[in-house]
């Protein structure tokens, strides 16, 4: 396929069509596009001429568009729209993209859009997603999905089925439930239709389902579901009734997400943003982590302030500060980050004490070979084999400190119940530096005896 | 679902029963534990403990065993096996998991086990994927798939999908091809379904698919594929023949290992290393970013090293270069990787030009704040206000620059076909280290007039 390639020429046609009102021009245009680039275009718009479009287009095309826009794109679009609107484009979704949006909604908007809905039976389902936090399996999942009665036979079943997979995009299984609407088992479409229609239900169902939680974290379902190569999961509540199921193309979004966020902390970038937000948005999302920055300097030279009567005899020791303080940040980050990662596929196995171990290993391999190239260069350099000795012996003893608090602190973190990821990046960079030219200066001063 | 725990106590059990031979009852044990679960078992074991159960138990779950395995343990058990055991463990494999793990195979062992494969077909299909790199989407795809003839009608169809579908574990769309092999088109099991059997095919699909072609990168079939939200999609070759296809759940992992990739750049580790690979594979993969900065150390003393005649009448300017080279490499990487996610999902619009004016905007907004904070409290520290202006200046600017890199760094990388991922982390950091470095000292010679 060649893929859609969003150019400033087809924005300006766009642009130009709806200044004309070229109603019949921009469907014909529009026709044979995606929704999911639609969406790319009408993020480009503004706000006017974006709910001009989604006015003017079906509402089979534009709810999908919805869906697939920028929050701030969407929420100025909605603003624009009346509540009976609103209703027709949640009618033509799947209950967890509707209750995705409903959830966006000004609060007063709610009741009006959900009494607006035509379809009762799809508003009740919207309703009950509403109740579940975004980030768990009940947040995540869709109330459509293909179930059948155990003590139904085989025709019956397929035609509930059939009626059912009207609204039901994707049929990836059909779920046996018991007569109180417990999960007990799953149907093959294949089983299905090679079995006599007039066999009973609980003859031909496979006992054997995987199911989560609606209060499982969405981060579980994801691992779940990658790791056993699931393309959908129903989902239980308390009781163990079936309330909806989850497809992957959902957990994508979720790996996507989460791997967004996890890259984004380690880079000192604290909320969601994108490149496209405003320079008020991405300041808020910087600046704290930039702030922490500046404590962690000024108490690197508080620091050094104390060690001021030597920088008359030991000049030197003060040009290896960045490199101490850089190299303590690094070892730091690399430590901590493989850490995370690990925590997150939980594929870090024995003890805190035993990985510690592992990483001051690592960090002393790694410490000793850079200090034995640091103190022939300044050894050249300066020509003072005693200073050079000293601060090679500082690299080694800071580069195991910063491995060690690397290691140490997410998994500290993690046991704590606290995000690790948080601990990636600018904290660890920071923390590091103060310690770092802190045991730099106290080993100059043990080594040099000054 | 409970999801399944691996124990010390459960790998003490299955180590006692290899020793015991007691083959009856590891197989009982084993028999309810799905096969990536008994992948994470064998991963903990010793070489000869895996090989004895991969041996024990049936090639039907140890085939799906293997391909869960990390990549070292698998080598050694494949060491292990003969020929014929191999080719019996492939021949349960779809062709894209065996093709993986033959172009793991030493080159003198792929000849035999190729020949050993009992399905010639099979074998066939295999060698045809090796010839892909493993970062196309032909090295991703899988042959197994259901294809129909345009002139077929509904009846022969059906007859010859369900042979076909044997094969297949999920089917999610048949594919239409004409007399050439060339693909024209899906069609949905539904309208096969409620079709008349002595209709041809021909009025029946879908003109409109989805497809990629063989040599596309795997990384733009993921963005295609969670873009447009598909489960599968068929791959065609250079005369639009269809030769394989490549399902969502190989997509959720090329996400997870991109993922994991950027994020190990980001922290300046630079091969795929896990958090329980050897110190060797560990050190090797993270020395070198470490050498860069022990450069960039180098260059930052030598820099400092020109400026030393000022150091008796401004300590406190050197006291502050841990500050700057840290604020220097936390705009850098934050601004850096903002623009790298944006690469990545396509959304960076306007020029370079534009994004870099608006990321120094920015810089100077958070360099301001930051200044203003710092220039009080030096001030108050020291109380020499031209010292404190200096400094706060150099800080704005050094920010700014830092910013200004941080930007145009990837986006040029980008530009130049190189992966910007690898702009982020140390790289960043470095380079503004020095020029942090070098900035504040000029200003703030400038300013102080030594």
């Amino acid at each position: 396929m060649t893929p859609f390639k969003l150019t400033a020429e087809l924005l300006e046609e766009i642009a130009v069509l709806i200044a004309n009102k070229d109603n019949k021009a921009l469907k014909t245009l529009l026709l044979d596009i995606h929704f999911a680039d639609v969406a790319e275009i009408v993020n480009e718009l503004n706000s006017e001429e974006a709910t001009y479009l989604i006015k003017l287009l079906d509402s089979e095309k534009t709810s999908d568009i919805l869906t697939e826009l920028d929050e701030d794109m969407r929420e100025s679009i909605l603003a624009n729209l009346s509540a009976k609107e609103i209703a027709e484009e949640l009618d033509e979704l799947d209950t967890d993209d509707a209750a995705d949006i409903v959830a966006e909604l000004p609060t007063e908007m709610i009741g009006k859009v959900i009494s607006a809905i035509e379809d009762r039976e799809h508003a009740k389902d919207i309703v009950d997603l509403l109740r579940y936090d975004e980030d768990t399996a009940g947040g995540l999942m869709a109330k459509e999905l293909v179930k059948v009665n155990e003590n139904w036979n085989v025709l019956t079943c397929v035609k509930e089925m059939r009626a059912q997979a009207e609204n039901v995009t994707r049929v990836h299984s059909i779920y046996v439930v018991d007569a109180e609407d417990k999960l007990v088992g799953r149907l093959s479409l294949k089983d299905l239709l090679t079995t006599s229609t007039k066999q009973p239900i609980k003859d031909v169902y496979i006992t054997k389902v995987d199911a989560v939680s609606v209060n499982e974290s969405t981060e579980e379902v994801a691992k779940i579901m990658s790791k056993y190569d699931l393309e959908a999961i129903p989902v239980i509540d308390e009781l163990g009734r079936l309330v909806g199921r989850i497809t992957i193309d959902d957990i994508v979004d979720v790996i996507r997400e989460e791997a967004e966020k996890d890259y984004q902390l380690a880079a000192g970038i604290s909320n969601d943003v994108e490149a496209d937000d405003s320079i008020w948005e991405l300041t808020k999302a910087r600046i704290p982590w930039l702030f922490l920055g500046l404590i962690g300097g000024v108490g690197a030279a508080a620091i050094m302030g104390g060690f001021e009567t030597l920088i008359q005899k030991y000049a030197i020791l003060f040009f290896f500060t960045p490199l101490i303080a850089a190299m303590a940040g690094n070892v730091g980050v690399q430590s901590s980050a493989i850490v995370v990662q690990g925590i997150a596929n939980d594929d870090v196995k024995g003890s805190i004490g035993q990985r510690v171990f592992k990483e001051m290993l690592l960090a002393l391999l790694n410490g000793t070979i850079l200090a034995v190239i640091l103190l022939l260069f300044t050894w050249f350099w300066k020509g003072d084999l005693r200073t050079s000795i000293a601060i090679a012996i500082s690299l080694v003893t800071v580069t195991v400190a910063a491995g060690v608090i690397g290691t140490f602190t997410p998994l500290f973190l993690h046991k704590r119940g606290i995000d690790p990821a948080i601990a990636t990046g600018p904290f660890i960079t920071t923390s590091n530096d103060i310690f770092g030219i802190l045991i730099y200066f106290s080993i100059a001063k043990a080594i040099l005896g000054f």
